[in-house]
């Protein structure tokens, strides 16, 4: 699949960025709108502290209409109460006054430190004037909603007659259920609520979903999907495919730009005897600290392979048909650690993208999580994220 | 409970430690021996690769009658199919025949990198000739099982007429289940196998079982007692009470000296709905890197404990009666963070020993975790662990 090179927007969206004072100079505010209504859809964290942002979108997507977009970084509004709340309204508001619209048709999304209030007049300040401001280049959006991220995120492609765009940020207290990080999704191509809904989470269970940078589930993940019509219909699986092709894409380009990373890490599990069994152990691998420092370090110590395989305790292993390669070398053969030449695999581990696949031949179910390395970088940036 | 200072063996218990060639310099197998057969238990990890000396323990301790343990760094002999297993029996044959018994009452352990091949012949020719070495500190028979820890690791404390000794290693690959690592004990109460299994099980699962340095969980994990009866019968309430008081502390020390460890983090959650949504949540908190990462900087970020409870999304979570507090300054109540003075919960999360208690108001359990903070050093220690 070929992503258009700038990334750009379908037909009827833009965006608009700003500093409103919540950072000291970066950009901490940002507005996506379409020029008419689209339907939408979205999945939001399963974490038990959801942000406000959250409890109020999903109120909002209840009326699968969207107009707008409206995001800040910084500061989460996560454990702010029913102020919170307020707060998140307040947001809503004034970005449909800003655009002429009513507060249903905006989705507020809010990222940052956790249980901070927000600063709701600078916000509102903020936004005021920016629908002059909106222009065509979906990563003036995307560097808005960064927080620890180290560049913008956005892709775009083709299908059919229509557009799909992706803008994303996230790069740590990253394990979807369901997508551990803003991403929002743009297309002008017209498709049903129901049916996008449907497609939106069948493309989220294996990319977002699979995703973890570091185990931590954030409590303001959104992944939102509109779709404005502009470009007509398409073919839905032609669509879907698409769809899901680019949410895999911008999951390894978060993953690759998890906190501290050098490496995109995927694990790609191969003939377990469920679904359920290929993504537990694709996980397990993918959030190893043991298997993350090896990757950092290239240093072939793969028997962390298997014992990051065997501590999935609920699955089906038989260890005597467990196989293992790293980026196409052989490792494990029957649940042994094979003899290889340890110059050959360390080379295959210092590849900045590094494929570690585990056959099980307990059946023939597939899954692949993706994941990064874990370096001091990570260190240095979390243990002191709040006062930084 | 007062420990003994300096630790020291029950009755008829003694052991040896040596250098035999594993390791370049330091200490690489230790022998333990009771004067006489001792009753015996043992708990196994849950790892479904385990370690050859796992397989062979797990048929040994049906015996329920133990002579000694023999056990060596450096290789863990896992991942090494049948000719590990091999070794692993060659391993209690040589012991054996050095103490004269058979080798069904000598228990195996092997502690170290994974997939490469036991050197027995070192190994066999180390043991020959330690029974001459036999003396009477725990310490010295703990210092030949160490691997990346900092000291060695033994406590000794006294039940009636009764001692119980513990000796135990492990800083990395540590979420016990059972425990991740290896971990001793001896006395010389008489007790009963069966009674003393029961105790055992009971001990491990609020001790090492709530243990977590890094959420991986090792293939060689064991924890085994010893009774060799010659203090005779001792009330077993009040050997229990001891037993597991000192696992616990036991358990303390490990997570203390995790990889990098600069604090030792105990999570306690008190209130929950049910004893296992206590344990997942207080192992939530012990295994989130942004938690770890936040004790390690002194960084009252403290909405991060809500986003660790909240990622148990099987558990009953109350939002509004979410109460926490570090070190007990109040955090976080009814699932808003508390507007607190900085400088104080700064100086609170700067102690070794950092308790985050959280009580959720759902019920009338309890459990604690027990792990350390995530620091550079971690990365450094694994990152290169196979080839150094």
């Amino acid at each position: 699949m070929l992503y258009h090179e700038p990334p750009r927007f379908p037909r009827g969206f833009h965006c608009a960025s700003r500093n409103c004072g919540l950072k000291p100079k970066a950009k901490d505010l940002t507005l996506f709108v379409s020029d008419a209504d689209a339907t939408a859809a979205a999945v939001f964290t399963r974490n038990q502290f959801p942000g406000a942002p959250i409890i109020l979108g999903r109120e909002t997507i209840r009326g699968r209409r969207l107009r707008a977009i409206v995001a800040n970084s910084r500061y989460s509004n996560v454990a702010t109460g029913e102020r919170g709340l307020d707060h998140a309204r307040r947001m809503a508001t004034a970005a449909a006054e800003e655009i002429q619209t009513t507060p249903d048709r905006v989705l507020v999304s809010s990222t940052g430190v956790i249980g901070v209030e927000l600063p709701i007049e600078l916000i509102e300040r903020g936004i005021r004037g920016m629908s002059a401001e909106l222009q065509d280049d979906p990563l003036v959006g995307a560097e808005g909603i960064m927080t620890t991220d180290t560049h913008a995120k956005s892709l775009s492609a083709t299908v059919g007659e229509a557009t799909i765009t992706w803008v994303a940020k996230g790069s740590g207290m990253i394990e979807p259920n369901m997508a551990t990080m803003l991403s929002y999704i743009f297309t002008d191509a017209a498709i049903d609520a129901e049916v996008l809904d449907g497609m939106l989470r069948r493309a989220v269970d294996v990319s977002f979903n699979m995703l973890s940078v570091d185990s931590d589930t954030s409590t303001s993940d959104t992944c939102a999907i509109l779709a404005n019509g502009q470009a007509g219909a398409v073919d839905a699986a032609q669509f879907e495919e698409v769809l899901t092709a680019g949410c895999i894409r911008m999951t390894e380009i978060l993953a690759r730009d998890g906190e501290g990373a050098k490496h995109l890490l995927r694990a790609i599990i191969r003939d377990a005897a469920s679904p359920t069994d290929a993504k537990k152990i694709a996980k397990s691998l993918v959030n190893s600290p043991l298997i993350k420092t090896m990757v950092f370090g290239a240093d072939p110590n793969v028997g962390r392979l298997l014992m990051a395989v065997g501590k999935c305790f609920d699955c089906v292993i038989p260890a005597a048909s467990t196989d293992a390669w790293i980026n196409g070398h052989a490792v494990v053969r029957g649940g042994r650690r094979l003899e290889f030449d340890d110059a050959t695999v360390r080379a295959a581990l210092k590849a900045e993208v590094v494929d570690l696949e585990v056959s099980l031949g307990a059946g023939e179910f597939a899954a692949t999580a993706y994941g990064c390395d874990l370096t001091q970088g990570y260190i240095d940036e979390n243990a002191a994220y709040y006062s930084s």
